[in-house]
């Protein structure tokens, strides 16, 4: 994600970090070099009877903003809902802890342990969705009693999870918690299990195949022949112009296609370092459980990951 | 679904398996052919006072445009959904078996066999979405003792949730489950009734027939006319504009019409084989049920189904 | 609502069932009539300074097009919502009985008793959205004691979820469902009350009339002037695209009238009928209570009512 | 609401009530008294150098129409959303009479007197969502008990929440409810609240100023210099077609305006004292409290409020 | 957030405050200036070959028009959602009063100190969503017992909620309010929880930057070129029109940027300041703790923040 002090809209026009423009350079100028051989050929070519008018392009573009419009919005979801997700498990975990410390109000540790386990939890999903290795984090954070348990599982997560059930049985029957109030507790680990499903959902389905493909085809399509029709009409600014039309749709199908698997690395992407860090500060806060880790800072590219 | 590496931009421009070309193959020769007959008969046509300007199939065009990215909406939300009731089962699942595990932590046997039901619940919801034969599965995985009844019904799915309910009021009764507790073990069967109630929906409610039917008439019809309308200003390049147009109307159509029914077994449909495999993996790991079985692997076109 | 097996693309064309081709066929005459008037007509009225040119009757098509696609979606999504509802409708009756039946599992006459009253419920909505005279099927499912206090009442629907909500306080005052499980199967009865609520405020609440009435206006008088527009350029071949540019427009707005009152029984209406009956059998099924009524089937233009 | 018998296609061309044609009506008379002046004065301006042509009003006009049919989906959707909180404002009282008389069966001045709190609660927040006076309305209305604390409070409609509220404590106390079946009703008091507080929410929050300021000023700007664009290809068709235009951007746009608050008393806002009539109707008949007021019935301009 | 009088349209033409005028009029004039050049200078560079269109300028301003819906899409979407959670913020104090009020009827102590406690929690996420300084209010509205805690905490809007489940943990131990409706309160911490939550969603993660990036700066690259695609047809009238379409894209640009952060102290904004006045207002009027904050009324210029 990119994090960056308001600009004057002057200085934004030049702004080179976080935009999509480095993935598209090569393409773009793919899109010149056409253009400057419309351009150069328009005589010759057409004499051979070779000839393009803007009017069907512009039809033609028409209908791909509108399905590319139709596909930012698909790939937006997808980012928004993913956001929403690691949201709801910052608001879920602050919920279940404070629950774990409004009826366990003099059993520091064991609150401490409930905690601990809801951190791990984090750690561990954030490695699952980024296809990183657990390990570390999951011997630094997960309770002794627990670790190997969780280590050793091939699917740690929701291991983690069903350790808190299992905790929470446990305090049940040694009549710490009552049976109605286990409920409210219960509802939240649900509310958990939501978080996790929904983002192995997002990680696992992309948006369908023949979409980006059939899209990426005829954006591309598009902006190579695009400069053979502008070139009656714009003579020498061909160039200029063809290159403007093609950022446009080049930019946008390429932010489309980072904002569809939102728990990457790139620039647009969620900072789930960051976002696990936050939800460690919060929960050790509420355990007054000091010092807390500091918030991680954007780089000097303004970058979060 | 498509399952692939990423690919090099250049790449994807070929890319064959799982776009939907090979279907309306047929129907861009058909174009094809139209555009070359245009062009040949362009003079002799004309003289007859028969002509064609692009200027209304540019405003049509856009119509259809419209039109055809609210088709796509609807298909795509029908996909979307389809997808998040399978993750929502997944999810429930996993939250149920957590349920049951934190209640009866000493009583593998009866975990085992409610996962056991739970498992076939899913097969048996794929088998019907798909209209497959269920039975094999069915004999498979449902406990002995409630066989019988599952396999001789005719709603099979709908019959495995009465079991589990039937199963959790036996267990309350007997005490090993309390009063209270069942309340939130029920709370997540009604989260698999919806599941089940939601994919019958989707598979029995096609969009309504009348816009499938204008649209692909209005969209075939177009694609028709339209190298008539375009050889007055493009003469030989009729056949490359007329085919690239027709592709990019005539290709999402087509998607639209494929998303429409998910549970199928098209290249872009849901892998339900793949998704009960999943959860067959997290039940059985819940209860260290080992060896697991593998997860689904795509084929060598990238298919998973 | 229109079921039917898939057909060639080819053979889709000329489909004639279940579109709304029928509906507009005068409209569309009346446009071809217009196109021959304009082709006819053309150099008289040219020369006494009456000229339309397609340029502004583009901008207004899309335009058009753009708030057609509007209530394209507003229509849909009242489509969806009914259907949503009566999905909703099966599964919390599913959900319903499977509670009865976990708690009195010995008690089949009550459980049955429970399941007339619901299949009665289903039955009594259909012909309360459809202004049709419930009394038959009120007598022929009502259970006895019930019946006169349900066929006396103006609101017999509402009625009835008011004496499945007196039968459970009688179950909880006896002794026979605890008080924490009628929670359950009260919340259930909450979800029935938002159906029969969502269903009513579908069938009372058009879309604001003003919306069709401008958009209905400016389609017919869009088609009307569009020959004239056209001529000039398209000559002969006016009738042709006039009409097939009205086809897509005409048959548009007349589809989003036909979903907008989605308990018609229209060929792209909800079919109540059929699912009224499928609901009874599911809980009947549920019951063992056989034989089941046969699922309806679409008659033989496909339509299923 | 307009309210009124499905009507022959060609009437409904001629509709005027309920339209927004009254409000816009001046405005499209100036419109056309430019098209004449613009007609009219054609050659003159021209030869001195004043020129304008249909290529950009046609950017412009697509342009705005997409920025318009945001503005209508979200008048739109604020009118749904008000109509969906006023449905679920029936829904839940009839649910909270059901869950009332389902515990308390033989205390019919209990549930009289508890439904009566929420008749009143319904008048109460239509007369604080119009800004009238509910005096009299609760006086006729609210139990002696609560009158005055209610008819004196700054907040009456929350206040008689509140009272519900007291009431529920009350007979738990003294053992009418049990503590466990108050947790149903409780919750769909919060239900209540949740419909107050949305409502609120739409009355005091407006789409924000500037949209409506842009859009209404782009409108009327766009309407006002498209006859002297169109003048130069229609001549004497142009009052007819920029009218013609005119009416489609304004009647939207006024339209848009109308629905936004959709609490007010014009042509195609909520019918509130309707509904509020309806709510009486289905909790007395609920309590066999005869003889129900009757519904409100549409005036003589199909006007129903 | 802006509050005014309805206007008459005219009036509303030249509406100066609320707009985002003020903020766009720099760019406005540079682009006067730019058709001003384009107009003088226009025989000279076209001498030199240099020649643009209207036609390419068309496609590219429908496409930034799509694509710009959508981004007033998601702006709006994060704006009706701010909205929203201050809504449920409203609603749900409102319900947790009621529920204290109704269990704790003679205990007004505990009632002011627990909407002490939930005003305060109001002014801290107002405080920390602006960056401003919450100690003040916080002396000011936190109860002696707990100030301390909440003032030494770096997360206090979180500690507050944290204090309410500690102090209904008491309630539940001393017997004041029995484990049964414990429950009902507890799901309403859980939903400010989420409001917390939710909140600091919107405000940490914006939209992503590449969007805004690439819209700014086709946008204003389009409105910088196009008098110069205008001049060829529109001479002397180039300013005026080239003017009006830029204002339509840029003042739409510019609003999507300031309703992007609903929390800020803009025109377009949430007026945070006032929604707390009427929390406070409400909760303390439900526990006739007068006098009553007066509500905030709109600045001379109709300002409301």
């Amino acid at each position: 994600m990119i994090v960056r002090p308001p600009q004057h809209w002057f200085l934004r026009l030049f702004d080179w970090h976080g935009s999509v423009l480095s993935k598209i350079l090569f393409r773009l100028s793919l899109n010149l070099l056409m253009s400057v051989i419309a351009v150069m050929g328009y005589q010759w070519y057409e004499s051979l009877g070779i000839h393009l008018t803007t009017a069907p392009f512009s039809l033609l573009g028409v209908a791909i903003a509108i399905f590319l419009g139709f596909r930012n919005n698909a790939s937006y979801a997808r980012f928004t809902e993913a956001r929403r997700l690691w949201g709801s498990l910052l608001i879920t975990q602050r919920s279940l802890l404070r629950q774990v410390k409004s009826v366990l109000p003099e059993q520091d540790d064991e609150a401490k342990s409930f905690a601990a386990l809801m951190i791990a939890f984090s750690w561990s999903l954030k490695h699952q969705l980024r296809h990183s290795d657990a390990q570390t984090d999951l011997a630094r954070l997960v309770p002794p009693r627990w670790r190997d348990e969780v280590m050793n599982s091939p699917l740690p997560t929701n291991r983690l999870l069903l350790c808190m059930g299992i905790w929470l049985g446990e305090q049940q029957r040694n009549g710490a918690i009552s049976d109605v109030f286990i409920q409210n507790i219960d509802r939240n680990l649900n509310a958990l299990s939501q978080v996790l499903g929904g983002c192995e959902r997002i990680a696992t389905t992309p948006i369908p195949f023949a979409y980006s493909l059939i899209l990426h085809r005829t954006v591309y399509l598009f902006c190579t022949l695009l400069p053979f029709a502008l070139v009656a009409d714009l003579h020498y600014m061909t160039p200029l112009v063809s290159v403007f039309i093609s950022y446009t749709f080049l930019s946008l199908e390429s932010l489309a296609e980072e904002l569809e698997d939102p728990f990457g690395k790139a620039a647009n992407d969620l900072p789930l370092n960051a976002m696990c860090t936050t939800i460690e500060r919060n929960l050790k806060e509420m355990n007054s459980d000091f010092p807390l880790p500091e918030p991680l800072q954007p780089d000097s590219r303004f970058n979060l990951i």
